[in-house]
């Protein structure tokens, strides 16, 4: 509260800026606290569609007090929702096999071959780009807001707790895959 | 109730002997329906202790009809419930992978190593039983009611609902195991 009336203050009034001016604040105290260790946190869970899809999230916070708190598990049902809705494949582009990577670059490179280098280039960086936009959990748009990523609603979080939050894991059931894949 | 009735005739009225009857008739009925396939079924969900154990289950069964119906509600609950608390490692023998077995047995022998062959075999047999019976999810004592191993209560629902079940999978995560592993 005192850091919207703040905010607000700064801004003259203007709420698009204090809410500019807020995720600001929240981005510096997300990178401050982004080295912290999150000992403690919370397993979430989302079943949808009357049982044919189910999935689980950890989110690792520092303190039990915040792990229990309002805005931390309005975040851990979020993120099963979008996990749902959205089925990433996994949490962050860093979690990628390299094969998986190199894969969708040769696919990218084999739909523009014959364009210039440099144009193919970038045309493969775009698309690869895209990729991880979307089968990324962190890089995703978020169900529920698109114009923040999952990342984006992370460090929001972090900035209105005061808490590192760090997306450990989640798992995604849907009705029959299992049994499509064996 | 009409099957109560008749294995309570069947049996004189020994309450007893009527239930073995009517769990011989449901080991009956799933060795019949054990090939057919399970197209529909559910995921279910668990939360344990206030967020710190999180489980997913996926339960095959042949009709969206069934389920949806109690008993099979009740199943897949108390599978999630029994994941939770006992947590198994694979639903069943056949997933524990070949090289923890040849671990398992060569710690065994070492432990009774200088008895003659024949004992140690024996030996090693019982405690590898005792292995598969605490880590794989089917072969466990069912925690609401350790007579019964999970197959057992699988096979007693499909004596109930007459349908074929599946257990296909399960995921279970504890707070700080993952980042623990990392």
């Amino acid at each position: 509260m005192m850091d919207c009336k703040k905010a607000l203050a700064a801004t003259a009034g203007d709420l698009e800026k204090a809410i500019d001016e807020l995720r600001k604040q929240g981005l510096a105290t997300a990178q401050k606290k982004s080295s912290r260790t999150t000992k403690d946190g919370a397993v979430d869970a989302y079943i949808h569609a009357g049982g044919k899809i189910g999935v689980l999230v950890e989110v690792g916070v520092e303190t039990d007090f915040v792990s229990r708190s309002d805005p931390f598990k309005e975040f851990t049902h979020d993120l099963a929702l979008q996990v749902a809705a959205a089925s990433p494949q996994w949490v962050s582009r860093d979690e990628v096999p390299a094969g998986v990577v190199a894969r969708e670059k040769g696919i990218y490179a084999e739909q523009v071959k014959g364009k210039p280098d440099n144009v193919l280039e970038k045309i493969v960086t775009g698309k690869l780009e895209k990729f991880f936009a979307e089968s990324c959990l962190m890089e995703q748009a978020f169900v529920k807001d698109p114009d923040r990523t999952i990342e984006q609603v992370r460090t929001d979080l972090v900035g209105v707790i005061g808490e590192n939050v760090e997306v450990r894991r989640f798992a995604r059931f849907q009705l029959g895959e299992s049994a499509a894949e064996a």
